[in-house]
């Protein structure tokens, strides 16, 4: 398929902006300037800003359908709330909740994500069905040392979906504190067997590191860098409480950060993950919004200024990160962590988005950076393509009414029964 | 003029959430229930919420015309890039200016909001033509200890606007750093002999407080009681850096408080408010988004979710500041700062929003107050009305193009002049 955008603005990949056409063909950015061939597609983009797609590198998306359910709580009974009716989800709960999570994520401006959960084949159908880009986890934890059945059907999800075009799989043990050595080393196994990233929690609380040093004699990093499961393929959501010695191995193993400032500030876990040493000691960060549970939208917009001002803050410092640092974590160091070629050149992947620069929040237009990132919310997202079709077009995406609807009626249920 | 407001979800003074009618005579509520008679305007809310409009206790409107000239940066280069284009702006520049930051602020549910900048008369015309509730403090500096001439246009700009319906002129003492003592008495001096209020900044960073230290030997709360300035009239955006000692004098004076957790971050000012305390004080805290220059949008919706995560994440306790303290703070703390019976109850004033509940943030329907704080941004809103008149219906506002179009033109000659 080809499709042409006309007369936009366009985010370069040094954080410029020109104007021209973008042209695509079959998935790809074929040219970048001039083009003004014919397509089957045409979208016209005057007054608009066309930039790659954000990537959302940590979320749980079916636990959108139990937004609202659990806030303002100590972790304790915040989880219990969760856990009453997690038991209850069946795969269909999964399509539901992931549907309204991923008609959110295209609505503001996401174009693939990286999820964890269960029952992933709900949240694939999903995917497919809205067009976005899913990187899809099958967690697995073993509380009770039983992760053989995790293991077994995580390794069947990566097998039904590793020829997919949309849909790459892949597996997540959830963390140390839920998962054994064994089930770790067993995760690994099967991501390599298979080629697939591995999707993991690390050092997201004091808690967790306390823990383990009691269990294991050793603090996370390290211990994990001695069973031998660190290694590239590895991405790793939170990592808030490490030292620079623990940031300087988890570059050595080319462990790739998916930071999440609003749910770690929401949840209270205390601590603000350490952004320039990591980006000193050249650590690839992107940015996640965690779950409709802990965060509790999916809107990365807000979570690049909420990504900012939480650094400058902490660090008593305006400097410390800026807006193209943000935007680059929300664009390229997502991408670059799932091993995707973004960028508005010829070549890369046909995922961008366009902006309404007319909006009353990109409005005026001195810093187009600046106000993608402090001002601008989801909304000034007009319209979507991903690999090279259009998902959301002047604001639309089909069926949206059906998936809010059954979202709605589908929640009450849940509760109702809990 | 009457108003109906059919078939809605109605938020409750007490945070639960009813259903039923709301109707409108002459700019107050009348009745809330079963009301269907008949009226001038009709607003058919099926589907959506009616609550309050939102407060932003502390903005510098006409500053939107400059939104991002200036980030990143420390205290002083940032100054300098503003201060770089200030001189320029004339009465007209005020007009274009708020006219987009009055835009956004509907657009995003704020009802009314108090404002601190000079050449007010256009920041008046500009709330006068979108129909918001306006309070507008002349803004009073003495670097070289010229008050005079302040004081003498902040005083016959009351003297103007005394009587208008919508805005409500007031005084801006701009800070201890700005303003001798003589300067602070004056304004007070004409806020007592005209009923208005007093805006002012306080304790926004250390140096502030160490240098009043150095210039007078007092920290300038302290100071500021002994000299008289402190009273009920005064509303105070910042007040970071002080301590319970302090807190409890501004508790004694009945001194409001003005939160500004956004532009605080952005700005790298250091610490953070210290809201615990000053609830138990007793003190009226509302929110702020200060200018687009520091935050850099206007929506309340952000403003309300980013002071609980700050607060929860600052002191480790995901229950310190919840949904409901949020939303308090957003609406009432702030109508009551200014004087305003906010509340959609008999009697009230006719400000409220109606939010689309089907927006994708807004769905699930499980904690409606967690998805308004911690889900929703300003794009939520669909209608506002202020006063018992409409100002947007189904998300436009009359002129918007053109509002949009001017601030945009005047922006591109404000930069390239400079």
């Amino acid at each position: 398929m080809s499709l042409i955008v006309k007369n936009a603005k366009l985010l370069r990949p040094d954080f410029g902006i020109s104007e021209g056409n973008v042209y695509v063909e079959d998935g790809r950015i074929v040219e970048v300037g001039n083009a003004s061939v014919e397509a089957e597609e045409v979208l016209d983009a005057r007054g608009k800003l066309i930039m790659p797609g954000l990537v959302n590198l940590h979320t749980h998306s079916p636990m959108s359908i139990m937004r609202g359910v659990s806030d303002d709580l100590e972790l304790m009974p915040w989880l219990q709330k969760i856990w009453k009716i997690e038991p209850k989800l069946t795969e269909e709960d999964m399509y539901i909740g992931s549907s309204l999570a991923i008609l959110e994520m295209i609505k503001t401006g996401t174009t693939a994500f990286l999820d964890m959960y269960w029952y992933m084949d709900g949240v694939a159908k999903a995917a497919k069905e809205l067009g976005i880009r899913a990187f899809l986890s099958w967690a697995m934890v073993d509380p009770d040392k039983s992760q053989i059945p995790h293991a077994r059907l995580a390794e069947e999800f990566i097998k039904r979906w590793k020829d997919d075009e949309l849909v790459k799989p892949s597996i997540g043990p959830h963390a140390v504190y839920t998962c054994g050595e064994e089930t770790l080393l067993k995760a690994k196994d099967i991501a390599e067997r298979h080629d697939t990233l591995i999707h993991f929690h690390l050092a997201e609380t004091r808690e967790e590191n306390e823990g383990h040093v009691k269990a294991t004699g050793e603090r996370p990093v390290p211990w994990l860098e001695k069973i031998g499961f660190l290694c590239d393929r590895l991405v790793a959501a939170h990592v808030i409480w490490v030292t620079k010695g623990e940031i300087g191995i988890l570059a050595k193993h080319g462990v790739k950060i998916a930071h999440n400032p609003t749910s770690n500030m929401k949840l209270a876990t205390g601590g603000v993950m350490p952004w320039p040493e990591m980006k000193e000691a050249g650590l690839t960060v992107g940015l996640g919004t965690d779950s409709a549970v802990s965060n509790n939208n999916l809107d990365m917009f807000e979570e690049m200024k909420i990504a900012a001002v939480l650094q400058k803050a902490h660090r008593w410092n305006p400097e410390i990160m800026k807006a193209e640092d943000a935007l680059g974590m929300g664009i390229y160091e997502g991408a670059k962590a799932l091993g995707l070629d973004y960028g508005i050149r010829e070549g890369a992947l046909a995922d961008f988005i366009l902006v309404d620069l007319n909006h009353h929040k990109m409005i005026p237009h001195i810093d187009l950076i600046s106000n993608l990132v402090y001002s601008a919310t989801g909304d000034v997202v007009t319209d979507v393509v991903i690999n090279g079709k259009i998902v959301m077009r002047d604001r639309r995406v089909p069926n949206e009414e059906q998936i809010i609807k059954r979202a709605l009626d589908r929640a009450k249920e849940l509760i109702s029964e809990s």
